[in-house]
């Protein structure tokens, strides 16, 4: 890699855009978790597409690494820099192109946060239903496959993604489809760049389904004696195949920690948070078949939040819950976890994973999506405690082989990125072969966010000794 | 390639599995359309994941094609062996391995027909959506990435696919995902191989999604006095969000093509086929919301379908259409066409490929999925008319024209195959390029199904030069 040829080329091409000032290099060297810091050697704020492919074609004669940045909020490591090179950050591309209310689609750019996104079509009636816990990117969100609460109703982004303009690691501009609902022309890029972590390729544009505001809409909690009493609510509930929007389960450390981040007053036991979206007779009928499961497995009364107001108050208060945890013990190493399973496992998986965390010294929530099967701990440990830390991954590993036994998956939501790396083999086998001869045949060179996803032997090591 | 070694070693391995008779080579050498017979060499009956791997590394090793082969009912040619070599016949391997019922999940070989697994899982009150009008398999849909008529409620193969057991191009055996309703590790390899039309690898086995029942079920015909009055009324009822789970329509000739064939006596009007799937009070309000769209723009009401036996002669004659087309004029050449475009471009697409059929001198039905907004032309004409022949070509290529130029795609559901590659460059554009770089790493000798999906240069004419 040439370096310093490759910033001075970049500088007469960009001017200020390109930042080499550490502050910003150290920004853009980090995500929302506690992965290290590890800064790029400069940062580009691009302002479209055709910065992209020129700052790649740039990147690629020097054999710099390009890490494409647009929140920063992922919980992985995804936009470290282990191996230097360019932060691509794509905030400044944050324009809604299109919005195609009678096909209820989207065009935007890919520095559109999924807030802005949704402040932009309230007055259309429109909704995108992809929620995250944090201010994201939707390009970030297309890269790490996110979802959100949202998703057991609505999909992740992996349903709402129609086509993808990508700039290839060889500067070429491609468009993966077209805004028709389905296709059967040629291989699914699309899905492949969805998920793909900017290892691949960047993303500069979307289109995206939306969705009309439900006739009706509820939303409410319902509280639980003990967290098996919970859980069997939810599988019930999906078993019977009730089309819940949202179902969110908080143990009772997560609900305290969400009481005092948020300075709300729920009882700190089991919660579900709950949302019926359809039209009037069909929430009604809904919420009536819920109310009586719940009921059986020990529940109280659904307690809806009346207003617009509360109801948006109920649910900042859920996507805080990240921020709320760390708050509990400020300065601490926080990992969390992220692993799904097929419905039947969840409780089984759950309350060995409660079991797990109460037997241990270290301090965690746990809270999830678990309508899909999926859930969070949070863990907490003192980073110059080698005992604690060495505790959390302790902790991680046997959740992740119990979700794998189980036959899920390491991550549901949050990606490989630097962290999960290590369970990516052991979760997909011989298939990390094919991944891999895929990133080579795509990325040949090895620019593309070098270090993530794929572990080792990785192209990005192998760049390292090119140095 | 070293075809009789191949042949040799093959049936040395496989004894009377491996057929080489004219018969057997000629059923093998085409599909359900009329594209020319291109008969393989031989044909091998597969038991099982493991027989697949011998063979394929058998004719890796001499460099001889491999096509996998369901229910040889595609109509792109895709089962057809241009450059000869072994259809690798997968309807031995139809066992239904596991049904999950608390997981909504089953797992299943690839010969398995949707046909079968109705049956196997009627008593347990489960099934499975997607139903393109022939007795396929499975593993040929997940090969097509095809449809049906519940693709608008329910998806199509894309959102019914967990994970696939496949079989690479080098004999290696991967596992593409797992059970958990969503993943975020690694890149998405399932959909990479749902809709690869068995160029990248065979598939063997997979992890499908299956539903509950509905509470309720109601399905009947709605008349219109003319084809844009049915269409704006599939238009009005999507854009509303009604999550109709069937809206299939049919042009007057398909009414009478139908009533021909199944022997029915439907008035030959434009015709919208419609089923809703719910709890009883979502059904009824569903039903009650469409009948009001439907009579403002001047549809009859709902005649329903009141016996299970009735709605089941329903969906027959339904997915009957293409046969029933071909009975209209017995030996004529049939070119299906299949795009599909953005829901509030569906009446312009629609009519004005009416208006070329009414000014054309050839016949053909009209019908389609038109909730996704997927319609089909069956065009007919003498094959030894040169003239009626050229003029199936042009209004295809018309009907591609228009449907790409309004956001939309060549094919919504029956795939590239050897029909469509002409299409698949001016609809993908550069992306092309990216789809040959995927085919080259994955199937590096270019054994795998070769001359489909991609056009030239394919790696199909590079084999050919080194017979």
């Amino acid at each position: 890699m040439n370096k310093d040829l490759a910033i001075r080329e970049l500088t007469e091409k960009f001017g200020t855009r390109l930042n080499v000032s550490a502050a910003d290099r150290e920004r853009h060297g980090q995500d929302e978790s506690s992965h290290a810091v590890m800064m790029p050697d400069a940062v580009l704020y691009a302002a479209g597409t055709g910065d992209v492919v020129a700052a790649i074609e740039i990147c690629a004669r020097h054999r710099m690494p390009v890490i494409p940045f647009g929140a920063g909020t992922s919980l992985e490591g995804h936009v470290a820099a282990p191996h230097g090179g360019l932060s691509l950050d794509l905030s400044m591309m944050n324009r809604v192109l299109a919005v195609h209310e009678n096909d209820l689609d989207v065009r935007v750019e890919a520095g559109v946060t999924r807030q802005a996104l949704n402040a932009y079509l309230r007055d259309k009636g429109l909704f995108f239903p992809v929620d995250p816990g944090s201010e994201c990117t939707l390009g970030g969100m297309v890269a790490t496959r996110a979802s959100g609460t949202n998703a057991v109703r609505y999909g992740t982004m992996r349903e709402q993604v129609l086509s993808l303009k990508v700039v290839t690691a060889t500067g070429e501009v491609i468009e993966t489809g077209n805004r028709a609902r389905k296709s059967a022309a040629g291989y699914d890029l699309t899905h492949l760049f969805v998920g793909s972590e900017g290892t691949l390729g960047v993303v500069t544009e979307m289109t995206l389904r939306v969705y009309g505001r439900p006739e009706k809409l509820m939303a409410g909690v319902c509280r639980f004696p003990n967290l098996q009493a919970a859980i069997d609510t939810v599988i019930a509930t999906i078993q019977l195949g009730l089309p819940v929007a949202r179902i969110e389960l908080l143990d009772e450390l997560s609900v305290k920690a969400v009481n005092a981040y948020s300075g709300l007053d729920h009882t700190e036991m089991p919660t579900l948070f709950l949302e019926f979206h359809g039209s009037a007779p069909a929430v009604d009928a809904e919420v009536s078949s819920f109310s009586r499961l719940a009921k059986e497995f020990g529940g109280s009364a659904i307690e809806f939040a009346d207003r617009q107001e509360d109801i948006n108050k109920l649910w900042h208060a859920r996507h805080q819950l990240y921020y709320a945890t760390r708050a509990m013990a400020p300065g601490k190493h926080v990992l969390t976890t992220d692993v799904c399973v097929p419905i039947s496992r969840l409780g089984d998986c759950m309350l060995e994973t409660r079991h797990d965390l109460d037997e241990s010294p270290v301090m965690g929530t746990m809270l999830g999506h678990v309508g899909d099967g999926n859930f969070h701990t949070i863990l907490l440990a003192d980073p110059n405690n080698n005992g604690e830390m060495r505790e959390l991954e302790r902790l991680h590993e046997r959740m992740v082989t119990r979700a794998i036994e189980m036959g899920g998956t390491c991550t549901g939501e949050h990606g490989i990125g630097l962290g999960k790396i290590k369970y990516l083999e052991k979760e997909k086998g011989p298939a990390v072969h094919l991944m891999r001869q895929i990133k080579a045949a795509l990325d040949p060179i090895g620019i593309m966010n070098p270090g993530k996803l794929l572990p080792n032997p990785s192209l990005g090591e192998e760049m390292d000794n090119q140095r």
